[in-house]
């Protein structure tokens, strides 16, 4: 279900936030959507919760209203507490802070709901401000509030939830198994036995070999494959072993 | 992890609860801990968080203060927002209440968070008051506040989360693969085929067929299996495929 929000009226709650952590993966690279504060300070996109509203309405809002990114999916996957953000190197970080939005906002939001989405990060680009980046996730500066261990626990659901996820969606339309074997790799930050991999996907009937091969690539040219939908579908309601 | 809380100082976080999902497996049965409240209203176990705790060791605390069951461990599931808990049909829960408590629960938790722990029901058992009964999920009651919601999650949850679980520790010492294979149909809510299901288990390592076997069932005698805890443990790092 997506989510096309449009601004609640009413009270917002005052000691909870949503905060989003935007997965972009494209070739093998996986980044992450970045708020640059100032020089020094970086953080996700996050914001409030309206009483009028679901939560995941809320996470939906937040985003178009902060990236103007919209028509994502996105996944609740974790609930912040309040110890972790007061934890001294938390103070200290308050206290390099200039901007006096954000002073606040560590007081106030004692709770954040974490949700994350898989995109490709060519494909889904901040248009409201500058102050965005797409982030490679080996190159993550030190981040506001506890918004290292929200993104590390997004990555972890993200792993968790992959066989439920139709992350083939994000290949070209036409592909090679070496390129569903990459977004694999890339997510789970391992490799697989490419005999292997290749034997379990082709286990689930919804691969479509084409007639046409991929050319231009360094080896022999490999088969392009295309996802039957509906039975990819299928197989995703029980979910993919690999 | 396993926490066993002392009550903490300090405020109370206003616009947030936690739920307690107790999930009891026994022989081929799934229950539901539930409060009962008065003659026809029952809840899950529910409470406040302390701003000085972890939103974990708030469910912990919880838990054991409604119930005095500790020493289990809650596993974090959902989030459940402010929309949900204000349609019409709760409204109605609301009026019906005769205890003012609950009545006041309803405007002040506008988030809940929900935990779910899989535990068996025969030696689980909350001790602090008779409130509290094991209830056969084919037969839970109408539930106040939006905790019908909130038990649906938590075995979608359950049955994801699965593959990582160590579910195995809730069958005796010595097993047979019936059992285990029951076991699995019960928390899936499907039936596999035996065959099928016994090769899937028996490509893991963790099982040790004992010369030993069962006696005093219908037919002929199975065989005694136990798990390998080392072994287990490992192959639930990457998940186990059923």
């Amino acid at each position: 279900m997506k989510i096309n929000p449009t601004k609640p009226s009413g009270n917002t709650i005052e000691e909870v936030s949503v905060d989003c952590v935007m997965i972009g993966f494209h070739g093998d690279e996986l980044k992450i959507l970045l708020l640059q504060w100032n020089e020094t300070d970086w953080s996700l996109p996050r914001g409030k919760i309206y009483r009028s509203e679901q939560i995941a309405e809320a996470a939906s809002r937040v985003l178009k209203e902060t990236t103007g990114i919209q028509d994502v999916f996105l996944q609740q996957f974790h609930a912040f507490g309040p110890a972790n953000r007061y934890q001294p190197y938390r103070a200290d970080k308050k206290k390099r802070l200039k901007n006096n939005k954000a002073k606040n906002d560590f007081h106030e939001s004692i709770i954040s709901i974490g949700f994350y989405a898989l995109v490709d990060f060519e494909k889904v680009k901040p248009n409201l401000t500058g102050s965005f980046q797409w982030c490679k996730i080996t190159a993550i500066p030190n981040l506001l509030f506890d918004h290292d261990d929200v993104i590390e626990l997004a990555l972890i659901a993200l792993r968790k939830d992959l066989r439920y996820l139709p992350i083939a969606k994000l290949l070209p339309q036409k592909f090679t198994l070496r390129e569903m074997q990459k977004l694999y790799e890339t997510i789970l930050n391992r490799t697989f036995d490419r005999r292997n991999f290749h034997k379990l996907l082709m286990a689930y009937d919804f691969l479509i070999k084409l007639p046409e091969k991929k050319i231009g690539t360094a080896n022999k040219s490999p088969h392009l494959y295309q996802i039957d939908l509906e039975k990819y579908e299928t197989a995703l309601q029980d979910g993919i072993s690999y």
